[in-house]
């Protein structure tokens, strides 16, 4: 199973009512059946194509000759039916050729495909990232020449940020681009951890490149984007002549190993033609468009790997007989289902806890996604207020879902134990897939402070008093339920004072004491994620009762009941920490900071 | 580097007293000249034929063709000159051939063995272990005939508990033993897990079988122990015709992959001969003096592995350059190498705090079974608290650093980001070796109930007396340090709470909660073992500083700083959940346990 179908739906339509963008007008051609149908083909393809060969392709990861690469074939399959059911460009407009979906269903859809096969999806999503920044800042020429191939699965894409000796300080980049002069650009410079950056699954590959024009100021104002296709693409965009784009090699990951990552020499043969976006000196701000939806990407996904590993292990929980309760001394008593032991209860109720959380957290910020771009339907002040709490957060949907999604694949190995730590069983891989999405796309560390260091204080801090609105509403909301008053209660303190922290943080970063404050970041960004997805599973739980009395069949109440239970495991048993992680930041406590090289 | 050399020097002679060891009769002949031989040795060895094929037997892991087993050539390599320098029977007393070398010391040899290569270590010590169990079990005949065999590396040795439906619920285990006329028997039964079952290392295998003689009652009254060798071994210890112990096949873990772990059949045609080890019924207690040593192994293989990846993320961090400080906005400035971020010192740190805390703990617990086995030469009432003190710890030696040396290498490999999830790097394969060690030898649950349902309670609560009579020694010295002062303030504070906690949870074990009680068990076993490990960082620093003023390097002295400042560390940062945790254990949090089946 990809996924729990009863808890896809309770989120997009109870929780986060999908049914109510079909009133935005951009949306409005659709219903609930149109998405249904789009999740139910998803579903199908996902389990039709891509799960099958998923253990396949991590053992029989993508080789290189020195010439070309290859893949196991199944790969290649599975993306022409991706691409045959309009999936590349699912988000587009219909003028566009796409299913105009919003971004929540859309993001339910791929989900749905990292859940059966993390490392195929790889190829998909990030077509469908460069395609929409071609889409967003490209020229005419450009979306003429690359979108229509990209739409339809001829021509793959790629992000190539990357470079050996600069990691994620991409200030420092040094691949060159010299002007030439028919308008474009000679690149010159090797890229590393390229994702899908070669591959025998499709015609051609775009690759969105950071370079720095000759002359170029340094630091990230002199950084541009630039297209750069494997083979040259004519005004028709059909793929011609090889351009100077080289695999130098292919990087062994300890997962996700269906997605190729390489190293790639751009110009070494000096004729590597490429197209300058939008405007010089703005590549970082087109990327981060990119790089926004990948972060949003990334914690879905480790959502996804993580509630994957979840449902097996509950599977197999249900259907191990080992042991039997320490009160049974009966000699002749039957073992019980491992399920049955309290400590094998946790660590499923902690997987649930942090996968479910994280997937109503990477829909909340997919919807938050479709808010912002509702044009006319939402008055301009909704639109940014969504568009801000969505900057605020996107550190933390890219990092929560990374962090405790691996957890969740720890606790799933640790439940089926012996056999969870072999590759008879699927939730190693899961493990090893899901250990990537603490890194790419920033890693944690950057993420913290890019929330502490910029997000928090961006726009007056309007970002956190719109998230604290919406906490206080479901507060409210929640204190109508008896069931859930010493919830509330709890959450109110814990809440209190991580808004005691974040204030106290904002002070000492106004009197300049940044290094100190900083210092401590990635505590705060863990704070933050339990903060947010608390709120969120108390939405859930105020939601589940809700529905409780309407609900039809006791499966469904069963269902309704496990959430309530989530919530209160959340709460109770995961929020603990946060009074000893604000002590640490409020003291501003330096005992990291004054750690010595030569004392290690 | 397999070790901090100063680090092994440091606990070894400063902190726990080896030297003192020779004090006691049985190492007389030893003295700090022999201990430091036989590490130097041991080290030798480790990096010259074990570390180098680390990788390689990790990338190319055994194949079984159906019939024979192949690994790779050089793990007999290092298997003959590990047993060529006497290290498979160190501890055995100079008359049985060995150099009745201290726990303690081998632990230390052990240590860098597992560091440079656990797959291919794995061999050894479970040979080691076996030999042990036949030494102090077997009859003169049985010793006869495969001690000297197992001593020289002609056989390896292998514990074959488990069984496909029982897992670790070894009374349910159904392997026949059915009594033959020469006074051996026929087994028949499957064993699954079974590590080094079969190999191509090794002239002869000799395993140790738990099973049932037939007619025998239920339940782990019924379980005797056998040696079975897969050929038979004659009165002078030669192998002859082979014994009907078949390989059924490999199983193929995450990691540890260069030791093979096997399903094998025994008596799948009838004519398996075993040898009973000692008195029928007694299986289950001449075993656990093999798990007992196996699980002080696997704490400390866990430690190393730990510490490996620690020793490569810090390598990393001080040569990698990238990005800048945050109060660093100069244009011109130069990126700092990495290990200069606050928050890479922190993960530097954290795993500096577990590893050579967790090394610390295996290396104490050692020397607990040498004072437990010293003889005459300590106080009968020494040796048994000694013995009592081990039996209570065993579950936190086994457990803390499984749990904390994995999140060590999640760190190391968060270090290195993207250059840490690929195999072209080590510390990937760190993080999956060490995936095992929360399983294996009874895993984390089994650890916390054998813990607060069993060895608290032992000799009316003796062990923890004695352990917080220990702990309020090292109070006591560390009160003579103004440095410390507010670091003994805070563990007070804490282990005041824990004993609290303890005592409560006593109390409800007494009046019959025993369910109750043990629901949250694995939460008891964390919070002890931070109790346990932050009272030896504190009694390293009290070390520390003692040794400051006397140290003559300025190498030393930044070494000792750094332990004085790791203990800040993990007092400071690890121990804040103490009281969230001990809340969720007096209450007698339901939330787990309370979760129904059908609500997941």
């Amino acid at each position: 199973m990809l996924v729990n179908h009863k808890d896809l739906n309770f989120l997009l339509y109870d929780v986060f009512d999908a049914k109510g963008l079909t009133q935005y007008s951009h949306y409005r051609e659709h219903d609930q059946s149109t998405f249904d149908g789009v999740i139910d083909t998803a579903t199908h393809i996902a389990q039709t194509y891509f799960a099958p060969h998923n253990s396949k392709a991590d053992e029989h990861e993508p080789q290189f000759d020195g010439e070309t690469v290859s893949t196991i074939p199944e790969v290649k399959e599975a993306w022409q039916h991706y691409a045959k059911a309009g999936l590349l460009n699912a988000s587009q407009s219909f003028e566009d050729g796409g299913m105009q979906l919003p971004t929540m269903i859309h993001s339910a859809c791929s989900g749905l495909f990292t859940s059966a096969n993390p490392g195929t999806a790889g190829y998909m999503f990030l077509t469908t990232a460069a395609a929409n920044v071609i889409h967003a800042f490209g020229n005419e020429d450009q979306k003429n020449r690359f979108l229509p191939g990209m739409y339809s699965g001829r021509f793959a894409g790629t992000m190539a940020l990357t470079e050996p000796d600069v990691g994620s300080s991409l200030g420092d980049l040094s691949t060159k681009a010299i002007p030439q002069s028919d308008g474009s650009y000679n690149l010159k410079g090797q890229k590393m951890f390229i994702s899908g950056g070669d591959q025998d699954i499709t015609e051609n590959i775009v690759h969105l490149v950071l370079a720095r024009v000759e002359g170029a100021v340094e630091g990230v104002k002199g950084i541009s984007l630039f297209i750069t296709p494997k083979y040259l693409v004519d005004e028709n965009g059909e793929s011609g002549a090889r351009n100077d784009v080289k695999l130098v090699g292919l990087l062994h990951k300890m997962g996700y190993r269906g997605t190729t990552s390489t190293v790639l020499n751009f110009g070494e043969d000096d004729h590597c033609t490429a197209y300058l976006i939008g405007e010089e000196g703005k590549g970082l701000s087109y990327m981060f468009k990119m790089m926004n939806e990948a972060r949003i990407g990334v914690g879905l996904g480790a959502a996804m790997i993580g509630y994957r590993g979840y449902l097996e292990s509950l599977e197999y929980a249900k259907n191990r007989p080992q042991g039997r309760k320490p009160s049974q001394k009966e000699k002749d008593s039957k073992p019980v289902n491992i399920i049955e032991h309290a400590d094998v209860k946790r660590m499923l109720l902690a997987q649930k806890s942090y996968t479910e959380g994280s997937l109503a957290l990477c829909l909340f910020a997919s919807r938050l996604v479709d808010e912002s771009e509702a044009g006319d339907s939402l008055k301009e002040q909704d639109r940014q207020d969504s568009g801000i709490l969505l900057d605020l957060l996107t550190p933390v949907v890219k990092s929560f879902p990374s962090y405790y999604g691996v957890k969740a694949n720890d606790l799933a190995i640790q439940v089926l134990a012996g056999s969870g730590y072999i590759r008879e069983y699927p939730v190693e891989q899961c493990y090893r897939d899901n250990r990537l999405n603490p890194i790419h796309e920033g890693t944690h560390g950057i993420q913290s402070l890019d929330l502490l260091g910029r997000k928090l204080w961006m726009n007056n801090g309007k970002g956190l008093k719109l998230l604290m609105a919406r906490v206080q509403s479901t507060l409210k909301n929640c204190q109508a339920h008896d069931a859930l008053t010493p919830l509330v209660a709890s959450y109110q303190q814990k809440i209190n004072i991580f808004a005691q922290t974040t204030l106290l943080l904002g002070q000492n970063l106004q009197v300049g004491k940044v290094d100190e404050t900083l210092a401590n970041s990635a505590l705060y960004l863990d704070m933050m994620g339990k903060i947010v997805v608390a709120w969120l599973w108390l939405e859930m739980a105020d939601k589940a009762i809700t529905c409780f009395s309407s609900s039809e069949s006791e499966d469904d109440k069963h269902f309704l009941a496990g959430k309530l239970q989530a919530c209160k495991y959340f709460i109770e048993w995961e929020l603990g920490e946060i009074s000893s992680q604000s002590k640490l930041l409020s003291e501003l406590n330096s005992t990291c900071a004054d750690m010595q090289v030569n004392w290690f």
